[in-house]
């Protein structure tokens, strides 16, 4: 073992994660080309320091694919297109292909037209939502992109999970670097839940409800409650009630799936992964040129000043920093990207072991 | 005294008080069109029970309009323009009538082209966002609306306010009502404030922090920091720091500042209402037809189906009902909109004395 190891954590060779990845992805069928596609979104996530979508839910997409939830093979169409917009039927692809896939028109329809809002069907878990708009604020426009999930969010007064956490991602290119938002619309995602079930610890009121609605600390509860499909769920960001603004969190919640599953015909969240073998899973793409209001350089020259002054604005009593969306991964990535990363002793332990179940030798090179 | 009085509510006809504000506006020199615009937008406020932006605010809108914030002579120019976008020069205009105009150009563009997305910016307060997503709505397309306002949210870590209320309202239609949001990216909007201090009641924790950035329960305080642009201010949608999502309000917030304010080259909520005479606060107003995305009826059946499914889902315990964004707002509509609205005592003494102050005889007729 060449990589170092502090705490629960080794520290490893990014690019060496990244050629088993690749190596990984083509013993299921995916062809080098999709592979690297599928490595990128997933590396990245842990190169932003979003442990949860990185090489961590490997051993899920590796469930996802043996159980044919994911078709490796699928092909992915078109079904309805104009000059600003299209839908795609994913046929049950890996999230990732159609994704990028799916982003790519989105900001060739802005490149042409101005814009383009890509809505896709049938697809899978596509990992961080970020990706996708970061890849239109690398083509300096701004990028947009929501997803649907397995519904773990109860609406304001409800005790049966109706959305998903259902993230909103949003980037705009600035100087030094890009604003880049990349949220769920619940109080937390369920991984933050898992770390709560981990530690034993009980959970921040407000953050969740019992199988009769009523709110509830007790983590493992909540997971086993979503997992067997039983009522009971995390809150809207806000909280539960209305007191805090729940209803608002809830109601975005709900413009996540119009956008992603409503406007593609597809499953909303209180439909996805309902079906034996089916997620169902939709998202969405926007591409906007943000030259279509004028010069480039002063509106990116404006989002620039603007974050500056949010940055430099005053801390409150006992802060140090005040940060802009998008800071702490771009900093993270670039730390990261041609060295090390984190990845924790029992993750590591899955990759060897699901490496061994696909026939892929480990040799003390990799890791 | 014609009107009937509850508490310290009269039940005034709702078309004398549109008869009164239509009158009113003409003595500041507004066109009977543009009075009956300005009206319609404010009206409607009362008619959706959102009081905080009704008549309420007419003691505000004079004012401004006394002081020179607003010029009701202003003439608007679009400043440039593409088959899906314009941004639009106010020049000071009163906040609705350049916002009407701004979301029927959307409107056309969506229309003819797909999408229309309109930025406006030195404009002034607009009512409420709502009603401009609605109209989209209601010519059968997605309305989205967001506007910018003087700065009072800090963000994560901070205490300096950066951003405003900041609401983003979204509509789209649905049967039997359809789908309407319109929420502040605040934890509450600074109305909501003014309820705690009128009723001498601490807030809750985690809406606002003092000026040296700590959390407070003073609402008077706050208030009283917001206006004299002290340092100190109303939390994010989440709340103060990360633990329940701060840092997704306070993103959500510099979203709408993106599309209001940066990219039309106007001021950020923390440049709104810093010069004397000049509010320059700026909206967004975005127009799609969601014909570019397949079937029309298909699409918007799908959307009744998933709200159907949310308001009939499992209710917490103790819970009677779950409401979908819009249903509570279309309701009381339909009994305000030939009947009555009710306001304030108050207000009814505020609104007689700019009557009285603009020679606008109150007959026994009206109220």
């Amino acid at each position: 073992m060449s990589s170092q190891q502090k705490g629960d954590y080794f520290q490893l060779d990014t690019l060496k994660v990244r050629h088993y990845c690749e190596a990984l992805f083509e013993t299921y069928g995916f062809t080098p080309d999709e592979s690297r596609i599928i490595t990128e979104v997933l590396i990245r996530a842990d190169l932003y320091g979003i442990e949860s979508h990185g090489v961590q839910r490997l051993v899920r997409y590796h469930e996802e694919i043996i159980s044919g939830q994911v078709d490796p093979k699928a092909k992915t169409e078109i079904v309805h297109e104009t000059g600003i917009s299209a839908v795609m039927e994913a046929n049950k692809a890996m999230g990732q292909l159609v994704s990028v896939m799916a982003m790519k028109i989105a900001i060739q329809k802005a490149h042409s037209n101005g814009c383009g809002m890509v809505t896709v069907r049938n697809s899978n878990h596509y990992g961080i939502a970020g990706f996708y708009a970061d890849m239109a604020a690398n083509e300096d426009l701004i990028g947009i992109c929501m997803t649907n999930t397995e519904a773990i969010c109860v609406p304001t007064y409800g005790r049966q999970p109706m959305t998903g956490t259902n993230p909103i991602a949003l980037a705009m290119p600035a100087d030094p670097f890009a604003f880049s938002f990349d949220a769920s619309t619940t109080v937390v995602p369920r991984g933050k839940l898992e770390v709560y079930r981990k530690n034993s610890q009980p959970l921040p009121e407000q953050w969740a409800v019992d199988s009769a609605g009523n709110p509830t600390v007790d983590a493992a509860l909540v997971i086993d409650n979503i997992i067997s499909k039983t009522n009971g769920g995390i809150a809207p960001l806000g909280g539960l009630g209305v007191l805090h603004g729940g209803h608002k969190g809830y109601g975005l919640g709900v413009i996540v799936d119009l956008f992603s599953a409503v406007i593609s015909g597809g499953f909303t969240s209180n439909h996805v992964n309902v079906s034996p073998g089916h997620t169902g899973i939709c998202h969405y793409f926007m591409a906007i040129d943000y030259g279509i209001f004028g010069s480039k350089d002063a509106i990116k020259a404006g989002m620039s000043k603007f974050l500056r002054e949010i940055r430099e604005s005053s801390k409150a009593e006992g802060q140090q920093r005040i940060y802009t969306h998008g800071e702490i991964k771009t900093q993270l990535m670039a730390q990261r990207l041609n060295g090390k990363i984190p990845v924790n002793e029992k993750t590591l332990a899955e990759i060897r072991n699901i490496a061994n179940k696909q026939g892929l030798k480990l040799t003390e090179d990799w890791f």
